[in-house]
């Protein structure tokens, strides 16, 4: 049979990094084209204990239908925890659990956006994001990143002649893929151009606790009086993203319609992985595991920036990043960009193309991201080896 | 804020059952307005063994990310199961794993609908359902279900008239709510005019494995020599729901355009809830397990069904379904059904009425639908006397 999809589908084209991102399966292949956290900061012991004890005590709760909302101590443990941790939320906003922080992006599109309408996005941004935004055929505008995040004027450029904007999407806490952290004047402006011209916010912190350096910046969210605010909240980068928890803070009414939105997509996020959230919390040492892994992160971010440095200084220009999981830089001009990351992965080591990223995917562009919380420390060293001679005989090729 | 939600969100009214099903979280109330599995039929045991085995044997694989499509061992052992046990499954199509085969409806419709065209399904459905395809601002054309299953000639004529039809929705075994089971004739009748049409078949089955009487039918996927029909399946009645674990079979090319439906959704299905439904299949005896539920299941309905017949005689009417978790019968043409329904709640026993479930939510019904999985047998036994109690009491007001 000849299938005709529909439309929003047939927009997402089989994106250029699939072929790339394949490679990464072959196990002799070094993985800087991940985002994977690193395996050694999984509390093991802790969940397999926690898991032990819940399907001792409370197994028919685990394993029977929930509420779309979320598992409610789940919820309330949140709310207390980004209340303190973060600043985050007001008396009108309400919590909802979701599964991963991707189907909150998804939720707020759903509800916030008709087709035709704009979503006003970072660009570069992360591509499960781009790609959910055009599975609901909106159109995607652009913003620069600058080194201290989105372009705020050109941001006021594109609200002006985007009258049907309906969401801003940013990562404020090192980027994905460009690892910029938005500077504090910067999320202040944000916040009073949506307000001023009425238009949601969508705040993405997966990495929010990930910083290794410099000092913590609050949310755009903590300043949110108006309730324009959607924060997408993940337990993905700090403690599994296999079990895939993620959650929303926002205005109560907003929180209805998601969960609204959240029942026709997959009901409810499992009980037991809920459940397992709420009671690692509950016993775990939060800001100990919380400084245990930032000291993994900074190490193996140093470690790779460091090495990049020495051995591939003036052929990849970079930032070094305040935390994340990223490190994003330009190959020379006159380099082929496309052609650098397939003789990377002859060499076996795999690094994304930075057109994965662009809002639009045939901007031409030398970025390329590189991943360093997925690889051991080892393969870091030897990763980036591997791609010092990739960049020797393309000089030479020049 | 005023918040201006998209059209397809604000289309999704809250539905006249959520007060009913808000009285059902009252410990006090007997719910037969849930569709929970019985929890006595949750293999408690095997399910700790197989997750610790698990979190100590392999917890890094269990706690990180997952592709898309699924576990690659479940979406292998799926694929032997429903080969071996319902003849499912040709070498043009392809298994993926979903988070509870809600999803599967979800990532059909978002595969195949435009805003606009049509999706015809039995009138009447499953709630979950017909509000995801209304989330796609989809137009629903209803056929009613006779007791043999979905009117084929009414169908037809559907099919004659919606010129944009694209899915014909179907739950053949114990439907949901209609409790009705479709004949081999009107399958085999079903799949040709889907085939002349090239309309696709979403034939969804989470109750096939429940059945307690009456002889097992071929699905409809069984027959599927063109890769028409999406089959969706689902781990939530036979193992647990709250684990969230279900499962799509189509034609390769669909499988695909529905993996990156998925991936913009939530990534992919937790990786420890996959790797315990995988192993949980590999170490249990399947067959038996699957004997064990049918004979909980058909103790529950026999018992709700006699005591149904001879407390309510006369006052609900009804067919007694060949499995599934359901009874649907009318009331007698006079009785206020939704005041009914209320005054059942003031007893303290909740039933859904027929209403939430019409393709037409104004659309009269004399029909409410009735769980027996969920209330232990003594709930059963007095929830229906309660429900005598207040059909007495309606009777003597009319």
């Amino acid at each position: 049979m000849e299938y005709i999809f529909s439309d929003r589908i047939s927009s997402l084209k089989p994106s250029a990094i699939r072929e790339i991102l394949k490679a990464t399966s072959d196990p002799e292949v070094i993985a800087f084209s991940a985002g994977n956290p690193a395996p050694e900061a999984f509390p093991v012991d802790d969940i397999r204990e926690i898991t032990a004890r819940i399907l001792r005590e409370r197994p028919v709760e685990a394993l029977q239908y929930g509420v779309t909302e979320g598992y409610d101590p789940l919820r309330r443990r949140i709310a207390e925890y980004i209340k303190s941790r973060h600043a985050i939320g007001r008396d009108f906003d309400s919590v909802m659990v979701t599964s991963g922080a991707q189907q909150v992006v998804d939720l707020a599109c759903k509800v916030f956006c008709n087709e035709g309408d704009t979503v006003v996005c970072e660009a570069p941004s992360f591509i499960g994001s781009l790609n959910c935004f055009r599975s609901y055929s909106v159109k995607l505008a652009g913003v620069p990143v600058e080194a201290d995040g989105m372009d705020i004027d050109g941001l006021e450029a594109v609200l002006a002649r985007e009258k049907r904007a309906k969401l801003i999407y940013t990562i404020p806490n090192f980027q994905n893929p460009s690892g910029a952290t938005m500077s504090l004047p910067k999320r202040k402006r944000l916040y009073e151009l949506a307000k001023a011209r009425g238009v949601m916010i969508l705040e993405d912190n997966p990495y929010g606790d990930l910083r290794v350096m410099g000092e913590h910046l609050p949310s755009i969210k903590s300043m949110d009086t108006e309730g324009i605010v959607i924060y997408a909240g993940s337990f993905s980068k700090i403690l599994s993203p296999g079990l895939r928890v993620g959650f929303a803070c926002a205005e109560s009414s907003v929180i209805s319609k998601m969960t609204v939105g959240k029942q026709t997509s997959d009901v409810h996020t499992p009980m037991l992985n809920q459940m397992l959230v709420d009671q690692w919390m509950e016993t775990t040492d939060f800001e100990g595991h919380i400084k245990k892994i930032q000291a993994i992160y900074a190490r193996k971010l140093t470690l790779m920036c460091d090495q990049l440095e020495s051995r591939l200084g003036g052929f990849f220009s970079f930032h070094r990043p305040q935390g994340g999981l990223f490190v994003w830089g330009l190959l020379p001009e006159g380099v082929d960009m496309p052609g650098f990351c397939r003789l990377a992965v002859q060499k076996k080591v795999a690094i994304v193309p930075g057109s994965a990223f662009m809002v639009d995917e045939n901007e031409r562009t030398q970025a390329v991201r590189l991943n360093f919380s997925t690889p051991s420390d080892e393969n870091i060293v030897k990763g980036v080896s591997l791609l010092a001679e990739a960049a020797a005989e393309t000089r030479a090729a020049l």
